[in-house]
């Protein structure tokens, strides 16, 4: 297909296209098939095939989560189709090895209901109605030995140790079994199943997504698929990628006011970043937004208001986003207690004196999971008691009714002894 | 089992397996087990399974196969079984890169033909009584892809790049594709399959083999079986192994006067490896001898004919094996010719001036199967007409009726022109 024989029409609605779609995306392998796909596309009028991969286990989204949805909700928007991929094929074999424990097998009733959670999560983001929900066990799950041997023979064993992770273990003797080398031609596998037009995904995804486009190769698809690759967000501490694990994140089922709180947190540097990878915002306002920003019109302060505002307001709705934005302005602005604290009981009877650790306090009133996070609080700092800070750990107090806790800048609580 | 629990005469029969067993054996893994499961089954009276993989392509053995043959038939006279494997499963597959020409794809028919030849010619050494015949697609045929990812998760991608082959390829940059890791994996769960206790094979079977004994430990069987690994056994050349591509090697199902001729031609200092490995020859008389043979009362070449009458013997019969001696002697001892040449007809008619070139002579004539062939015989003075060499590759030759041409020391004809 040639640019030429398009219409000028036509020609503009693919350079509107390309111009959304590459919006922030790290890299596009190769560009010039993507820019071919879309002419075919708008010239046939056929909606592109444009796959995400999910892990079948409990999922929890998160912001850092949104970057790839957001880039589907817009291929949706443009008219193409999305296909949502359950690993449960994976999920359900577990480590084979045994000697993973984070890798338990799950069953069917744990994916289906894990699929189900995904759904209301995605939804947030994604139009449903343009988005096909696949399990990979479908077809992976029918596979004989010889089909697997016939897929194995696709790739050579020097290709699949090029993959980071693999290179790193192999270079330091630690142990890679040789089913691992399986996830990626799986997940490749998927691609050909579908005949998926584009993969989406993370960086870290490069070398799976591009397996994707071999396989396709291999198995005489006349097209192969184009990998959009996504830039990782940084999370709070504005530093390091945004994940579960090192808790700076922040969860879209999170309270509207920890959403709100945390996404005022995270660094000015990083607001543009958040606004173009992670908002539904069109290019022309991000543009205005940084000129604002540059020239001094705009304080980052309130673009960050919005930016938190627009966040509980897609995973919460409206009334929850200007309840949070009060709260915030009451707690953190006013610098001073907001208007309504939970009261929480505390049954005095048992305590010997009267009296009770700081720690066990804090985990008593739920304001901490576990003595360890309790303390780590104190120490920090974070714990207040009738706003006077306890650095002690081993504090003893004797509380009253009408004491106000407080953990952090948004966790407060009412004392009522029972 | 302690060897103190045995009565002296089951501790006598143990030694007895066990000096049969190691006789000519390159390697034992481990030996120690090998001698515990002997003490078993002398004490409980069950035999051990033996296993032995074979190649589903065409067979066409030659004496270096039957080294593995021969233990194999020590095994079952002294009462144990013995499990052939027929490999189907791989030779059903073909080369899944469809790259190599080497390995085509076998259809169920020929993997049934070669399987009914390698009965014919087994059936020489084995007594077929007390040999059980498996297909391995059996049980592999029914693995689906969850299986299969639990067996390659019972091994590291480093101990597979331990295997000499996959080493040197992966140390020189020559591709070795994901499939190729399950051959030793698949034979390695046959053992699994099957339960064997011992498997045989040459040394370089000593990674795959021992893949099984991995494997069955994985698969918590209670004992893994034990390697017996035999030496490779080297050909007419008397260096390299004996194989059809060197043509160093007497195919068991060659003409009696060709495997006759060829055992003769074999190196003095390789007999007694002949001998030991590759003849049911008790080690008594195979120790004899070794004795005559060093204090000079037996003659080489007396030991040799009694080796090649040997083999014609097992493979053709007494009366062939009694010919083929009688031919030897009349050919090569008495530098006569043979008796009876046997007459060939040769159509005249069609040659122009009653001449042709010794070349198209050969073939017409079947004594060669190709130019090739017949050019290089000639270039090495193995063409001779009535006894006189022919050592020109064009000479043109005038055949008349009785003329003799002979090849090589063993193949005659005597031209009768039609």
């Amino acid at each position: 297909m040639s640019w030429d024989k398009l219409t000028v029409e036509q020609q503009q609605q693919v350079e509107h296209q390309l111009s959304i779609l590459k919006r922030g995306a790290a890299e596009i392998v190769p560009e010039e098939a993507l820019k071919m796909k879309i002419m075919k596309a708008v010239v046939t009028g056929k909606p592109l095939k444009v796959k995400l991969g999910l892990d079948p286990s409990a999922p929890d989204i998160h912001i850092g989560h949104t970057v790839v949805l957001h880039k589907l909700r817009q291929f949706q928007d443009l008219g193409h189709e999305v296909q949502l991929i359950i690993g449960d094929f994976t999920g359900r074999i577990g480590d084979p090895t045994g000697k993973s424990e984070t890798r338990k097998q799950l069953s069917e009733e744990d994916v289906k209901h894990n699929a189900q959670t995904y759904q209301t999560q995605l939804g947030k983001v994604l139009d449903l109605n343009k988005t096909s929900f696949y399990y990979n066990s479908t077809w992976l799950g029918e596979l004989r030995f010889d089909d697997v041997l016939r897929l194995a023979g696709k790739v050579t064993v020097a290709r699949m140790l090029e993959r980071d992770d693999f290179a790193k273990r192999y270079a330091t003797n630690q142990a890679i079994h040789v089913h691992e080398f399986f996830y990626p031609l799986m997940q490749g596998y998927d691609s050909v199943s579908l005949e998926s037009d584009i993969e989406l995904g993370g960086t870290d995804q490069t070398f799976n997504i591009l397996m994707g486009r071999t396989l396709q190769g291999a198995y005489e698809m006349k097209e192969s698929q184009v990998a959009i690759l996504m830039p990782l967000l940084e999370g709070l501490d504005g530093v390091q990628k945004m994940s579960k694990s090192l808790r700076n994140y922040i969860g879209i089922d999170e309270h509207p006011n920890d959403i709100f709180g945390k996404t005022m947190s995270i660094p000015d540097t990083l607001m543009l970043k958040y606004y173009e990878l992670t908002t539904a915002l069109p290019n022309t306002e991000i543009e205005e937004l940084r000129h604002g920003l540059e020239a001094g019109t705009i304080h980052p302060r309130d673009a960050k208001i919005k930016l938190a505002k627009g966040y509980v307001k897609m995973y919460h709705g409206a009334i929850a986003a200007e309840e949070a934005e009060q709260h915030f302005i009451t707690v953190f602005q006013k610098r001073a207690l907001p208007d309504e604290i939970e009261e929480v009981s505390l049954e005095g009877g048992h305590l010997e004196d009267g009296s009770l650790s700081i720690i066990r306090l804090l985990v008593s009133l739920s304001l901490q999971a576990s003595n360890g996070e309790a303390r780590r609080s104190v120490e920090q700092g974070a714990v207040k008691l009738n706003e006077m800070k306890v650095t002690d750990i081993h504090a003893q107090i004797k509380p009253v009714d009408g004491d106000i806790l407080q953990v952090g800048k948004r966790k407060f609580v009412k004392i009522k002894l029972v």
